[in-house]
């Protein structure tokens, strides 16, 4: 950490922040420009510590992080990629993985018929929501436990592994029950009660992203999930809230790169939420895979027009299936498969 | 609700959005233009219907609603100003409300020395954090019961009603024993479980704006807590996430005349979490008052160096002594009082 | 343009809207909802009307535009693909462009390698700054007039076409003579007077997208040229400021799918200045192709350690030659060529 | 600057950053941590080198700057406020200085009556755009030379100081003709070519931020104007894009006290430009007064409903005077006046 002194800052002010530096268990070295008094504070866990502590101080003028404020998550905590077994399929190998079904478990018929179409295409892991989280209180809100029966009896009938959404703390012991993988939505990233239970679970966690988070906040909250023991956790890229108003969020193709250079754990991207628009969701799919995403999360429908949520952003099972064509196109130049 | 279809678009696909918006009891109007067919949806509750309804359908190029999403908090709704009551003061009315105190809670002379200096200076409403939400799992996740415990200890001292934060929908009920407003965070502006169980309470609740929520979806989100039956909502503006760099959030000082010209509810500012450095707090607070809040959320703490949490945002009691004459002479020039 | 009338309005402010519409030649539609009057204004001509023509009348709640405001560059206006000729070069056509170089032309030496290189390597274009527009005026500005020279040469030497970028409208038919495509930086979007010199002298132009421009804006600003008989227009999207600080720009690989869907325009991607470090170049890349753009506007130097102006993004020539391998097999998985 | 250092670095790569900053002038000082190797340049022209200079060199992991880019601007550089004198005006003191007129000068009737209005109610300049940029290519852009001509005839008659905008650097002479204040606006902050010749021309200036502008590269923008011996320049604030949709741009308050604590120039609050909307103005205009602003640039029309450009945004002469009668009253209780 840098802690930049104010110009004409006197030898008590500097002592004070030396002091607390020390009372931390950190090593201090003074930089004595012919401006500034820069204060440079160095121990490996630094970037645990509130810059607060010394912002406060009198006689400073600002503080600069050098370590980041994420440790577990991070690639000089554990240098090799992480890869997150869901049972015969593994997340973060060589294989691009495939997450495709509805927004919303609607009906068993539903299900079924996606859970059918999405296996013979190539998908490994059957999606469906049971519990939404709606911006309106007037809107659908999920089949809540007997949409969780629906996905149970998919991943029985297909041998799919199942992945969906918990959003209260409460409910993670009761949909572990019909998961594989637990799904912590956009909005419930930095909901630590809910990241603490499911951390708990040890159950594989797919953590989307906030659509207004840093990366460096999501890789801080995904530390909330390895510190309670969990490690089998999976990143999942969906998009940022910005100023263009023609897609719902602007999908952060670079968080790719950025995910891979940082960290250890496995990221995949979520197209369709991006997008908001079925016409605009097998570019971005393409685009995230020769990126070098592990995966792609999607929506599938075999009726859109009648779908209760996100209808707009689903693809067709026919649709699905061209575009599993063009991905696997892809993962073939990039050296991989799916 | 207006769908604009394609260009070249055929009978039948007109036809298929009139149908949808009939079986929904909306009335339908057809414009013919010269190029484009623009079918109007008319109706009091289509503000309520997911726009998805009809974009998903074939020939349609885009859905524009005209009707808000929210109902409830909407001036539509209920067209003078809501007044929240607790004991005896009045939010949303002539005074300006002060609430203030540290972020966290943190031992009782500190809460005591608080309540105290605020009270004397002005305010009228003591706020302290005892669940603390925190980015990082390694930082202080405040006192949490004991910090309850301490609050009432202050509300019963000084006859000074307390606001507090409840994170999780399990602790609604522990937490309504200690404080008489619920506050509802900023990342917990979506939490959905949350919101229903505040409302439920039927307490005071102040409803923070999440900080990359649009005002629309701030007051669709009032909705949960008013359509469970509770109308005591105070809205709080904290800054939003933007480009700048030099302050945590930008605070968004234009939502206060947008939202009381499209809400009855009562709006107060939080200066501190926006701004995020003590320096900046003074300005953006006389800026909310001028622009017309019903108050101001205020972090004062005895001693913010040795402060656990946010210390860089605080106040020192003198600044804000210094504060409160500077508030109370624009409160005046405004023809209101503090 | 849908024109939403205040609840409770009257008649006659409904007939002032009626009658401003009718006098600039379109034809009105009432429609009479429950508890709002909304009127249809219609005719090809509404997108380049400003809202506020209506919006400023009395009675008015809201103005929503279906049209778009641009025009020549829409694919309502031409329904196939422009492809610009450049010499033998076709942008908008199967191959996708790759055109390489320096961020700022340095010297004759530095030039000359990179144009020998990118050539041999597959690029199809050179390019080179001569003058930068650069942020401090304590910066390096450009070689100015020598810079454009010594592109000339490279361009004479190599049998390659050559692309820069042009800052002042009094220079436009200077630059004409040393380059085949004026390039519009992302800060001079906006820059009408700029433009309008530009699409006068009917040169192939690269209009880098603003990087706070909406899809809609860039758009109307191609309109600028188009509308001086300029049609050789090429699109760049060259990444948006967003919240997210790992990157200097977050690339909108969402843009790609959306130009292609509104726009009969070429659209080539700058993965550089977005990224603002050279190890997260390729992925984005990558992603550009695969998400169906046209071409790549990529920096190469032969010694970044020693460029005058951003060589932190900049590709060695080594790198470059991994890159256009990976591009080659992506186009080619997508049925294009480099 | 501080530079971070890759973990496991060698020597050699240490010392190769210590040669480059060395053979710049600065002084260094290493720092070496538990797990990092840091290095520290020092010297008061670090804030004037870019960070690739050293980002580039092998080993380094990240570099960050201590220093402002910009100098010339700062509080740093010059202790004491500013003050622009435009003929007995002061800009920078205590008066809040109010600047208003319509958005575009579009009659010699309408720029009288303005001009006559807004100095009876207490404004001290006028302002008037003769050149307007326009989004669109098929909107009005003002009247250019005819424009100015009725600014001077307005200057002339009614004793009062006139602002306007220029917008090609060909054209400053001739805007200085009938100007006292030179406009520079949003989209050409980072015009250079402009900045230069405006920054020759020794006139007062008022630099508008850019909308999607940190306050630093404002500030740095500043330093074009002042390293040409302009000391002349008025900052303005006009609001920043955001996601935020209810308003055409979000007015950032918190930039009054950001640049009153790191820059010593004045700086005036656009209202106008922000709001979009002339309901939102006047809560806008306050809270920049009370926030510390120096004056306000606002936009007024005798009939807006009539208005070739923004008049949407603009207020009647009575909301204006409405409007001046709390703005007195909060600059009074500030301790300035109008």
């Amino acid at each position: 950490m840098i802690v930049e002194m104010q110009t004409g800052v006197d030898v008590q002010q500097v002592d004070g922040v030396v002091q607390r530096a020390k009372s931390l268990g950190f090593q201090v070295q003074l930089n004595l420009g012919t401006n500034k008094v820069v204060v440079a504070i160095l121990g490996s866990n630094t970037g645990q510590v509130p810059t607060d502590t010394f912002a406060v101080l009198p006689g400073v003028e600002s503080v600069t992080r050098i370590m980041k404020p994420y440790k577990l998550a991070s690639r000089e905590f554990k240098g090799e990629d992480s890869v997150v077994n869901v049972g015969s399929v593994q997340i973060g190998g060589e294989r691009v993985v495939v997450m495709a079904g509805p927004c919303a478990v609607e009906t068993e018929e539903q299900i079924t018929e996606v859970a059918k179409a999405i296996k013979e295409l190539g998908a490994a892991v059957l999606r469906g929501g049971a519990y939404k989280p709606r911006t309106s209180p007037f809107s659908f809100q999920g089949l809540e436990e007997v949409g969780l029966e629906l996905l149970a009896k998919a991943r029985k009938a297909f041998g799919i592994p199942v992945i969906t959404e918990v959003v209260d703390p409460h409910d993670v012991e009761l949909v572990t029950k019909s998961a594989d993988i637990l799904q912590v939505g956009a909005r419930n990233m930095q909901n630590f009660a809910l990241l603490t239970e499911v951390g708990k679970s040890k159950r594989p966690v797919l953590l989307k992203r906030g659509f207004s988070s840093t990366i460096t906040e999501w890789l801080t909250a995904a530390d909330y999930l390895l510190a309670e023991g969990n490690s089998q956790v999976i990143l999942c890229e969906r998009g940022i809230r910005t100023f263009e108003d023609s897609v719902r969020f602007s999908l952060d193709i670079s968080s790719i790169p950025v995910v891979k250079r940082f960290s250890h754990l496995p990221l995949i991207v979520d197209p369709s939420h991006a997008a908001g628009h079925y016409s605009l969701v097998p570019a971005i799919a393409r685009a995230a895979v020769a990126a070098g995403a592990d995966g792609i999360l999607i929506e599938v429908h075999p009726n859109p027009k009648e779908a209760l949520v996100d209808g707009l952003q689903s693809l067709t099972i026919s649709d699905f299936s061209r575009l599993m064509a063009e991905l696997k196109a892809i993962a073939k130049s990039m050296g991989r498969y799916i």
